[in-house]
């Protein structure tokens, strides 16, 4: 072996778990978590480990997400489909959350047993999103509606999730929890949405990718949807043969697409949706029954997300 | 969608699931978890959904396990993956697993820390097991130790695992858990070196798929280690040759690499080694302070597993 096993646990499984949660990303999920235990009581160091648990699982979809996408980078560098292989990806991928669960367990007893129903059930939600989305690429007719359910299930539920977990240790009622289902989703949505918007409008420099990434993969985003719903007649037909093109130089077709999308207003359309989620998400939130300085941090993490660039 | 979707869960995660758990099998694990629990108690309808979580678990690696081994038969029929394909093994697979922790999640709330914490160490045992024998494929200098070590973290632990969490809810003491332990990992041994002995020696029939599969992929069973720790001089030569020579006829090498095989009288090594782990299973289980009729079903499910044919 390259190198020394410790103890019999073969370091090639653990290496990428380790390369995976080193490389940063912005750690939303235990946030919420954290934040959400928080609003109901000081038992925050309780909910750490499944906080750590929900970004350990989050990270663990990127990996298997990243076959699944032929994706080799991943924010900039390689993704561990890219730099070890896919067999190494799929099985440190189950090491992974496998070890999620290993975090779960050290949840306290009492909240052992509603943490981790919460966590399969969001869990298993994910993989239909993911599944849901796999199937999009080969779909011509995806609805908006659809849509939005997709990203429901790949993305929103997964912040739900993290804040119900952290609910169910600050000792939420039902309500509240409800109530914090509501928000978690609605922030969640806003949050895919803006990822859609700055696919398109950022820059290289704000995503570490090129942008148009969306376009060249003629993925059925909130602003492809929108657009190919609102095009008429000649416009419609520039579209669906720019989608089509497979010739075509990336930064004329991307060009092209845009100049449908300003045709269009589809970035306007865009933001006033993102709007109208982040207004429900706050609503939510303004409606538990507890003091506004419980809220704040939660209300903070939503505006900075808001206000990302990547 | 070809298929309608039931509440918006997509029938396309779920079908690869629900196809490779009525593929049959032996179903040895959860029957490890009944009857160890029933060692030391009446209570094995509790562990019920932990023998169910235990088979799910184990039908998921095998999902994982053929995409990795690039292998689209199983059991005589079309693996997930020749079925479906890479994406829809791994997702379907990474659902699977989450469902074997939603039935784990029906564990009385008294036995749900210790089982799951169980279950978590015994799936990454079982991940460090398939890691290793992955590395072992592109490796010529595997010590026999280094097999068994793979054979007991990819085999073993799983068949351990079960029999633990059925004695945890049966409530046994700490020492008979240890006692069923050995018991368990012994008999795993002996059933993985009873496969690789029934690769060579069986027949088409008993197996349902052609003999001598781990020779043509040159493995490094329990016999070909032996075979190349004992083997001298032009013999060894021989053998060496046959494992390189990639366009002989499979028939040929086949023949030519058994007839070293008996040559050397690896068969009859094999058998000995079976019956060692074999008999330090019985050992173990007879060891057990408890009426021998309590320990009865496993000991009918050990000896029926030795006297297998496929």
């Amino acid at each position: 072996m390259a190198r020394l096993d410790v103890d019999g646990h073969p370091h090639s499984l653990y290496e990428p778990i380790a390369y995976s949660l080193s490389a940063g990303g912005k750690r939303l999920r235990p946030m919420l978590t954290v934040a959400a235990c928080n609003v109901f009581s000081d038992n925050a160091p309780a909910a750490l480990p499944a906080a750590a648990a929900l970004e350990v699982f989050h990270t663990f979809t990127l990996l298997h997400d990243d076959i699944m996408d032929n994706a080799p980078v991943r924010r900039g560098k390689p993704s561990v489909y890219g730099k070890w292989g896919a067999n190494s990806a799929i099985l440190s991928g189950d090491a992974m959350m496998i070890y999620s669960y290993k975090l779960l367990q050290q949840t306290p007893v009492e909240y052992l047993p509603a943490v981790l129903g919460c966590f399969n059930y969001t869990a298993l939600t994910v993989c239909e999103g993911q599944e849901l989305d796999m199937k999009f690429e080969s779909r011509n007719d995806v609805k908006m509606e659809e849509y939005i359910e997709m990203i429901n299930k790949k993305t929103a539920a997964l912040l739900a999730g993290a804040t119900i977990i952290g609910a169910i240790q600050g000792g939420a009622d039902p309500h509240s929890r409800q109530r914090l289902m509501v928000f978690a989703t609605e922030l969640g949505l806003a949050f895919q949405l803006q990822d859609d918007l700055l696919d398109a409008y950022g820059t290289e420099a704000q995503l570490g990718k090129p942008i148009g990434g969306d376009i060249l993969e003629a993925k059925k985003s909130f602003l492809m949807l929108t657009a190919l719903a609102k095009a008429e007649g000649e416009m419609k037909n520039r579209l669906m043969a720019l989608l089509k093109d497979s010739t075509m130089a990336p930064e004329q077709k991307i060009a092209g697409v845009l100049e449908i999308y300003n045709a269009l207003g589809v970035r306007e359309d865009a933001e006033r949706e993102i709007a109208l989620h982040f207004g429900k998400a706050m609503e939510a939130l303004d409606s538990l029954d507890v003091d506004a300085e419980r809220t704040e941090p939660l209300r903070q993490l939503a505006q900075g997300l808001l206000n990302r660039k990547n």
